[in-house]
């Protein structure tokens, strides 16, 4: 036997029913757990320095392996008590989801099979939910990053002459973009990767609810015309990651319009919100974009990875990235038919089923449920955002638009900054709960950011009540603190 | 209830269990079904056009839509008679990790958790297989495209005063590489995507055995030099995609090392074949390159999508991709610690767990049976070779040193071309088998990649078997064919 089928099926099978029923279970009993907790050191250090298997091992042992070490110690963004980062929760229709393709394994770079047909399908919905042209152009991608990459690479490429710049190189141009100091940090890292260089993305700076001033971004266009540079691409953000604030799209794509600059919208978990009859008028304008980039592993909840961009102008992203190639051409009948191919789209030459856990996800709860879940975030977000008011202790950092609340604790007598990053840690340690930490306005922000479909108003009002019993401990250790040391330490000892 | 969890978790979980028991049926049987068939037309009109789903539909028929519409119709890679193009076959263990995985739903970006640890591990065992220093650095990516558009945009940052491109851009700095004219179409469009452009890739043609001249390289980074442009990497390929001939790496080593050059090696599929002792030799040089890319999800047998780079220097790839940002702090405890992270070393921010599935088909099989599986898909490819040279109305294109073998059809009175590609064509509507087409030489290639661990030289039988019957078919009709419109048509009425 050289081929790596078993010998014995009913074994591994036998297994594969073990692991499933093990993983509803943990599903299923997600708040008996803790968020997170930290994986011992003995462990950490047994599984970062295995060394190469040479010999088998009975999957049976790797499972325990799993289940006993791994499991236990993952991110947490399943559990109800996560808001650190803007995580999805997952499902396990999406977890089923990855078993079938992982078993199909098909690869959607391309050829003729319904996989690809599948992404197709994904893709349409995908460019109905946001107010697309139905023919636009899209593909799932590993994440918003690299769906901002791809959207600024096609950009590039549909300026006049672009086409040249993909044998030619992009210097010399003088190609330069804009987005707000709120915009994600992948947006300068599509300039940095796509040879453009981060100084040709200009920073706008954002007004007080965290959006982009648009007279600034007007200023800043004529006067990059005036010396000579080529703007080509505004970026405007649907749910800013810090504040969850959106740009003003509709005057963003007005100004585009006017200047001929392609118009793009890292929607990131934002443009979700268009799921919502309620949150749909925040995003005014997303609709008008030239593409869109946002993840289905966000706020979709769709296991990760799973991100996607669209781009309204058919073949301008085929324009961008397809190369023909004598391994790679397509026939009329057989195998190799099915042209256009998904390939000819983005990076990635092999890609694998993405679309079927999108397409089970939203075909599962329908979108009109998806959109209540994302309200329901939102609304989680406004509970804890009325506790925070309501505490003398915080203060709370940013206005609240869609599900991210900054907030921090606030005390006369305390390097804040400190202290509230190390209550977010003694959360995080708690297992409690597990918010984050950004900059706001120079201050240092607990962020709250409401993404799990699980995470309810009792979950928030958790992480608060630790929250201020955490501070209350510390404080009273600062004030033991402030006066042991006299206490203590005997006169002239303090060298 | 607006979090999406189900009502029911044991209705769910029997599907699951169904689901299982399905997929196992399907891969216990793959040698019962066809390679390929082609999806109805009327399926394909109802995926395709699937309309948004608003309301909920039950995942049982969702997955019954899968089970009868999708599975079936498949890319066929994970069938015996796969030989298309260079895909992996899967395994029932990584559907399993896959799952698991799903469940999880693990974001490996970053931060302190145990999957982390899972793919420092697996990075480690690549760089022990690569003959890579232990402290490499490297991270799992969708493909070897990504791999290598991560190699190039990591060695121009490796340049001196390379740091200030991610500011400034890549243009004026005339920048150039090198790979041989048999290079994969992916490391040109990484010059295109990095922004060098694809005139920046010199093409260095190949001599008879299809590996870079290496003599005409010494001549081109000369020539560059003295026109004043920049060589700045030398990429070599193990295992080229049309016929699986390996560069000299050595040779091409040592001039990098002598110039002060990058050197990358493209080892997509053919770097596994350092798992075997007996191929190893081929590879000589691999383990002095600077960066290595290569799939997990092809000879590996990984399911999609598992790509991998290695960067032998630590901090080489962070520099190249690293950044700092407030809402991605580190903090020395809690969630938030365990710098560095993986999202330093790529373009993906958020990540999927995709180190489970390699952990587990590295460990349940262990790399020397991997390594044996490696050679007998090369012993299949053997096989095939000679009997193609054996048979008279065949003729061998191409050396085999690997796994690929291109070959053709050869009739003294047809367009040979058109024939070849038709009868390719042929055989994947026969669902007997699937390999695909290439130019060598100028002449079109019936190409067969042996990928796949359920190939066998049984398998390579059959095709050739079929093709002969296709083409004996064939001829027949050509003849056919000349002698029928003189027979039938009267005389006067061919205008
Ligand atoms: C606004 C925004 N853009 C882009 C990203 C990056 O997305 P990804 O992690 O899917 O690459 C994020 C991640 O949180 C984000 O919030
Ligand atoms: C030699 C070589 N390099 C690169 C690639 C691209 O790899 P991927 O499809 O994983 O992006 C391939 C694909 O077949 C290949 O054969």
């Amino acid at each position: 036997m050289t081929g790596l089928d078993p010998d014995d099926w009913d074994e591994l099978r036998g297994l594969g029913h073990r692991m499933l029923d093990d993983m509803f279970d943990h599903l299923a009993g997600l708040r008996d757990g803790p968020v997170w907790r930290k994986l011992p050191d003995d462990f950490r250090a047994g599984l970062r320095d295995q060394p190469l298997p040479t010999a088998p091992t009975a999957p049976q042992a790797l499972y325990e392996r799993f289940r006993d070490q791994v499991a236990p110690y993952a991110t947490g963004n399943t559990h109800p008590g996560f808001m650190g980062w803007v995580h999805g929760g997952g499902t396990a229709i999406g977890m089923l989801a990855e078993m079938l393709a992982g078993g199909l394994n098909a690869n959607c770079g391309g050829r003729d099979h319904a996989p690809v047909e599948i992404e197709r399908a994904v893709i349409g919905w995908a460019a109905e939910i946001m107010g697309f042209p139905a023919d636009s152009s899209g593909l799932l991608v590993t994440g918003s990053s690299m769906a901002n990459l791809i959207a600024v690479i096609t950009a590039s490429r549909a300026t006049p002459n672009g086409a040249s710049l993909r044998q030619q190189g992009v210097g010399g141009r003088r190609l330069v973009g804009y987005a707000a100091e709120t915009a994600h940090g992948c947006v300068a890292r599509a300039f940095d990767l796509a040879g453009l260089g981060t100084d040709s993305l200009r920073i706008i700076p954002a007004d007080p609810a965290h959006r982009m001033d648009i007279a600034a971004l007007d200023a800043a266009i004529a006067a990059d015309r005036r010396a000579g540079f080529v703007p080509f691409i505004v970026i405007g953000t649907a749910g800013t990651v810090d504040t969850g604030a959106t740009d003003d799209l509709d005057a963003i794509a007005a100004i585009a319009a006017r200047d001929g600059l392609w118009f793009h919208v890292d929607g990131a978990f934002g443009a979700l919100a268009m799921l919502s009859d309620r949150l749909r008028p925040q995003l005014r304008g997303l609709s008008r974009a030239d593409s869109l980039a946002f993840d289905f592993h966000k706020w979709a909840q769709v296991p990760y990875d799973a991100g996607c961009i669209l781009v309204r102008e058919p073949g301008r992203q085929a324009a961008a990235f397809a190369q023909s190639l004598a391994y790679l051409s397509r026939a009329d009948r057989g195998l190799a038919a099915n042209a256009p191919w998904f390939c000819d789209l983005g990076p990635d030459l092999s890609r694998g089923f993405r679309a079927l856990k999108v397409w089970m996800t939203l075909g599962t709860y329908g979108t009109d449920r998806l959109g209540r879940m994302v309200e329901s975030c939102c609304a989680a977000a406004r509970h804890l955002a009325a506790r925070v008011d309501a505490e003398p202790m915080l203060e709370r950092l940013a206005p609240v638009a869609l599900n991210i609340v900054c907030f921090r604790v606030r005390t006369g007598d305390a390097d804040l900054d400190r202290l509230n990053g190390e209550l977010v840690k003694d959360l995080h340690e708690s297992g409690i709960a597990a918010p984050s930490t950004t900059v706001v306005g120079g201050m240092l922000a607990i962020r709250a950011a409401i993404v799990n479909h699980r995470t309810t108003p009792r979950d928030t009002d958790r992480m608060i009540d630790a929250l201020l019993g955490f501070a209350a401990a510390r404080l009273t250790d600062i004030r033991l603190a402030d006066v042991r040391p006299t206490d203590t330490d005997p006169p002239g000892k303090n060298q």
